[in-house]
């Protein structure tokens, strides 16, 4: 079994804001990550797969393929976005790293062949700030 | 003469949009950097002031005293904020790393000692895309 | 379940000095690394927690308070200081990485809030060398 | 149980050729990585090892003899080398990033202390591939 | 005046070869740099532009177009190629990275907009050697 | 004319104290980088050199005389060091990062064969802080 790794980046924009708490306790909780104008990220994501590497190509699975469906099924949908009001899969969710590292699980999670597995989603909010996810 | 550098980082959302141009032409220049929800970007802003170390100190200026500068100046203005709206000295100006970095710029240069000399904004939008700008 | 990781720096002073064993052993053992004068580092710790996110604010923890929990029970007693003789928790050890990290678990693991779990200390010595913990 | 990682640099020249395809199914699922005369990366190797810190040292291992062995058993074998043509444990193999890994483990496994356990190879090709590798 | 750079990537192999030159003295002064078979390097490219932000755009120079014209003019004749054999541009010349910067300034100078100028060509070797040219 | 970079590390300790000034005074001036007991760094150097590459090799010079002049010189003194005491080239200096890179400039300014010159000496300090020097 080996971890294959693929890092692809974008950009968004997001705040954090609970709409069924007061203007005063988003400040609260929040800070300046409230802020109703909006801030943004170069978000880095890390998507790992595992799989045994094929005889005939030693790959696990072509890097470039991983790429290609990384970048269709996520990428295309977030990048230079708003990630509260643009994503359809963000919608009515916070739009935590957290909930943006599990909600991208879920839409690469059944475009993968069947010989390789989806092993983790990695996301960097800043260069000091990351979460992993790994499906459970 | 020693050229000393200190490195900061914020968080903004930004869109680039002309108003006086048609939406049509700002999609077809801006792409979807001219997204209308917004996108953002973590700015890496590195100010590289000279002089000559103080014989008492062995500094230029004390790097931890620059910091100070360039957060209550700059940071404190635009991090977690949105450039085209919440910044009042990109007020009027399209919102490019290019303007951004001379804006800072000019924000800075007069809250420097007399003993230093600003030299360069360097200013990162992404980790591959970057301007600087010496005053002239 | 979600992984979330915060970096922060320090910087210290220390050596690797046995005192059980002769001067010769030491020099023999460690090398320049027990030059009797001390060395140091800039070190970058990363602190992996772990847990469920909040279903209001979309979080495993505040990464804010996460840094000011780091801070306060870890960078604030070893920043700037020699780890041999300044830092009460590293008291009657070998100064080194592994042992600095497992002592830094320590210092965490009760200052955490109980819906999370301190998952791995993550310690660079340097940018080629470091040591990671998970408690056990 | 600490783990102590170690990273080393090599550059070489390889090719994804299978010689059991034509050139024509060869430029189909390799692409540019298929140019008959050769490419070449900046590899990135972290090798990482397990065990209890020793009382008297400290050390999981002494970093500088694991530098030794990873150098001696490896990078002397693959660096300024074409990994297709020169190295005797590719012989055979695809040069897929995955096999090179796996091939890494082998050559080191048997050269490691008795108390400690080779954990992971971690093999970047480019700064956003990698592959990862844990002997099973 | 406002600087832009923009960084890009490319693999490729090559070998340190003089053929005027004996093999031994060729391993003499290249050491492993001259093995036959060739090595290779992932090197970063950052190619910068000088000139006046447009005031309808914000921009010195469309960032997007910039790496365009290196992609076609550059890029896509190095980008795994074996540079002392495949690319026109280098065809005689000693494949040094001085050589190679220089070459890309000629290959470049002549395909941007008359408003902006090149600057500097940048071009890492590996992440601890680089070479600059300014055209002069 | 080329410009050729090395980056070279070392660790060392250090710290910042005028022992013209009082206790209370330097506590004033340094803060914390005055702990008595030192503190340290992973300083990172980066030695510029220019000059006209050589037709026979496509060298400026060869990057790794240039590293063996470079740890001869100045790593070899100072890597695994205190500043402030081992050093024999900042007796009687402040160790500020500013002090440090002229004198490594003084140091490596008589060492590099005639065709080339030295440019420029680049210190990090911290991956946030850096000095440069051009010897003027």
């Amino acid at each position: 079994m080996v971890y294959l790794t693929r890092s692809e980046h974008f950009n968004a924009a997001h705040k954090l804001y609970n709409p069924a708490w007061s203007y005063e306790k988003n400040e609260a909780v929040f800070g300046k990550c409230a802020n109703e104008n909006w801030h943004g990220h170069n978000y880095e994501l890390l998507v790992t797969i595992k799989g045994m590497p094929d005889p005939d190509t030693g790959f696990v699975f072509d890097v470039k393929k991983l790429s290609t469906i990384i970048n269709r099924e996520v990428i295309d949908k977030i990048d230079h976005r708003n990630l509260n009001i643009d994503v359809d899969f963000m919608k009515g969710k916070m739009c935590s790293t957290e909930n943006l590292a599990v909600a991208i699980w879920n839409e690469l999670k059944e475009h993968l062949p069947p010989n390789v597995a989806l092993h983790c989603i990695k996301l960097y909010e800043t260069p000091r700030i990351y979460v992993e996810y790994f499906g459970e």
